[in-house]
């Protein structure tokens, strides 16, 4: 089954009763910090890649496709971003994709753990290639909730790209109606909310879709979507929310001539047809959709088992 | 990492530095047959599945998506389809979707293991689902080439439903050009070839866009399309080949009336966004596929190592 | 490091940090008693096995090595043992050496789980060997301590055969001084109670040196011994406890006349060379042993984490 | 099974049906060096370990049992050893026991991999203990067989501490009956030969027979004997060899006493009653011995599959 020259195995759970193997190359840097277990492993098949709580985040090989696909899709259904902040996103590649955006004036990033992003910016440089270097770019280290509830700063553009929560706790409280509430009332009347939404795998679709439930009691657009990510070995759920727009209402000429007059650089992943693979979601998905009434509250937290 | 009730698992390679674990309920059959090792267990998160050499054929819980994907994407694209041919198909569930088409009056399927064939017949009815008893079936133990060599019969549809060679062997003569041609040839002059043509996970897109190449050469019409099959924890890669229809060029309006009209029972994958989803193929893919120019000939067989 | 075509595994947890495994050929039984988990497997490297509650108890390929082991040296410190009691000792293997001597004329196995003894006697013949059918052999199903608290009957060997608890609960009972106490006093005056005593590998010798001081308080005479059972994938202890007799003071001429005069048939591991082996305990078990201090009770009982 | 915390595995094989598995903290070093693969780990249940080829050579909490073993019965069995040899030893911890003689006043280690003995230096000094910087030590890197060949010196003992070859190649001929004989000769009169020689698990015992078998040819008196290696998971056999003087003859009083009084500071694993443990073979173990008529020669290696 396996090569003789791969002794060290990353093993990641999926679910209780499955999980995915990799090969380890090496091991590039592992710490216990204030919130979270952090490495930085080289995998066999995908290159770098950043692991927190045992669950891999991105890696290098197929990267472009979770930050490209969490950020442009959001970015291009609407008018003229200028302001944007991310939640989490220690990478620095979510940063990265927005950056690239040149109406962008202000990128402000959120993420608690500090020690996770000082460790990205050491040995991950071709995830955030300079994004926190940028003159754009703000970082602070600080509970984004609690930051959320006192700043005076209007978003065009909030990206939340935290993981997933696995215990009771302050985190559960990043994925609740009222955090989205709180979210949705820091965006201009025109701003944009895209999140990442957990995996949308055959029998694991409660978290993706508790989560466009839940979304959808706060703004009146949600468009859900759906990549594959292959070093996650499952297919992932994302979604774009608004108060008006709409990017399933885009032709695929309108997304091509997006991309091509307000990004720069050539992307991997996103354009038309992208575009098109990720809105429409497989027929089991919809109706999985259809029938999740769960509403996902500050008393009533989601917890990933 | 893992339930304490699960001691047993069964490991699958993606590739010699990735894999895949299932915790196993209970082995329902397993035998070396004289083509290959085979196994039938029932998986924690997928109920039933069949393994042939290692290597998850299909499972009790998203085998829709596998083989409705597999067969109605080709049908559809046919006019009025009544000869259909399955080359391998194992469990019976490829048979079963395309005589959920009453246009269809003859199904032949040609597998050449007859003890795989049975024990699914025995222990996978609810895959089958008595396909293996309708009165249009017709099943053959045969060398699907040499049967294919010396028949005067032509279908409407053949379908392929095999795996990959994991070695030099009879089984590569199954996957080139002249394989290709020699189907073709026993297709009416509308008829249909649709295939699974292996994983379109980032970095193992060779197999995939060198079978869409190699079909180029023998089909003027080669539309490459894609599922994620949750068991197999990747994104897979199917193929419908013809002289002149070409499914992406049928509207959503199109695709669901024919679904609707020529479809008995209800389909839990297939309708027009999957097809929209499926048939829109990722930016990196389809650089993949355009930079690949291998033709797979019997001479220079493709191996997956 | 895998051979390819050894697609199912069982994984046996050491500890929290090391495991062993094992390639499947097939399982054989598998079920969920009142009790516990069970399961017969066909193991590549082992043979058939007997698995509870994820933990292997014997294998065919070595299981003479634990049960000899467990057996003789206690009887064999008895000058004519008669009447024998096991406590657990599903597989009747522990039963079929005590009936190898002649002057057995009562051996009584209580065992509370008899779905497992029944899968055992239908699937292990090779272990039992017609133990079962024995007139000497008795077989209850019902809670030893129960049962010994209210009997009258006195024996002359009393073998613990018991997997340690992972758990709170009445399995606890009978590892303390009181259960001990309880044994003591259901032997004749020159009677022997034998027992495992869990794993004596470096840095987990807790358990081993826990039980051996306890039965330090009840017994006059205590010798610990060790043997390596390959299937386990670690050393194992287990002790001879009595009100006088200790084995360590046989020669070896003696043990191996004992072994020619009292036991049927040849024995593949306990001779006078392996009872030397057995009895020598390396240094540092020995220390570890001088150190322990604890006496395991009723009311502060001990868990194999 | 599984702590939460443990992400990263080491999987050791056994054989190709059997494994072992153990907990990562983190990985110290790791090089492809000119002839292996090396990694030095810290595991989370022995502390720092040596890899070589994916074999553990040697961890932190349990090297003691495996260099004690290795080199005072051979050195207990001399009656004033000076000048002392090793071949293979990477870590240094066998030449730190053979200094632990006064009686040495030479002790020469032949090792082939400079950058494995290089990184053991620098990275476990645990192990070594300053051993590479005793005046009395030289390290040389050279071939053992070619250097033996040419050398004029005499030893009083020559340690064989090298991987069992996993293939063929020059490593195989440090394992033959020529081998030994270029040993013998370069031994002074009482000269004594020691070695590891492979696992003794049931089933596994070839190796080792062979080894003793082969030995046998060349010397008049060998003494194969027995340990237990934790981190190993399997029991693993060592040999005396001489050309007269045999451990199995001295009195465990005799045993203690060259201890004493040869040996500086206490010894954590080797004493008379781990002689008597380590010499005195289980039944099957010597049975296995008896049968086995195989002498591995230069033109017929062995080789461990």
């Amino acid at each position: 089954m396996i090569n003789p020259q791969s002794y060290k195995w990353f093993f990641e759970t999926t679910t209780a009763v499955e999980g995915h193997m990799h090969a380890i190359v090496r091991t590039i840097a592992s710490a216990q910090t204030k919130y979270q277990q952090m490495e930085i492993l080289e995998l066999a098949a995908y290159g770098k890649a950043l692991v927190l709580d045992g669950r891999i985040q991105s890696s290098q090989h197929d990267e472009f496709i979770y930050h490209e696909g969490l950020v442009h899709p959001g970015l291009l259904a609407h008018p003229r971003p200028e302001r944007a902040m991310v939640i989490g996103g220690g990478e620095g590649a979510t940063l990265r994709e927005i950056l690239r955006h040149p109406s962008i004036r202000r990128a402000l990033m959120v993420d608690i753990d500090q020690e996770v992003v000082e460790q990205c910016k050491r040995h991950l440089p071709e995830m955030h290639q300079g994004a926190f270097d940028d003159p754009r770019t703000e970082v602070l280290h600080d509970d984004a909730r609690a930051f959320l509830e006192q700043t005076s700063e209007r978003f065009d553009l909030i990206v939340v790209d935290l993981t997933e929560p696995l215990e009771e706790g302050p985190a559960c409280l990043l994925f609740t109606k009222e955090f989205y509430t709180l979210i949705r009332d820091r965006l201009t009347p025109v701003g944009i909310m895209t999140m990442q939404a957990g995996m949308t795998k055959v029998g694991e679709l409660d978290f993706f879709t508790s989560i466009c439930r839940t979304v959808r009691e706060v703004f009146p657009v949600v468009a859900p979507y759906q990549t594959y990510i292959s070093c996650f070995a499952v297919p992932w759920g994302f979604l774009v929310a608004s108060k008006g727009s709409d990017p399933r209402k885009q032709t695929a000429q309108e997304v091509d001539q997006l991309i091509a007059s307000r990004i720069k650089g050539e992307l991997g992943y996103w354009d038309s047809q992208t575009h098109a693979h990720a809105f429409s979601l497989p027929k089991h998905i919809r109706r999985a959709l259809e029938k999740q009434d769960r509403v996902i509250t500050d008393k009533h937290p989601l917890i990933v088992a």
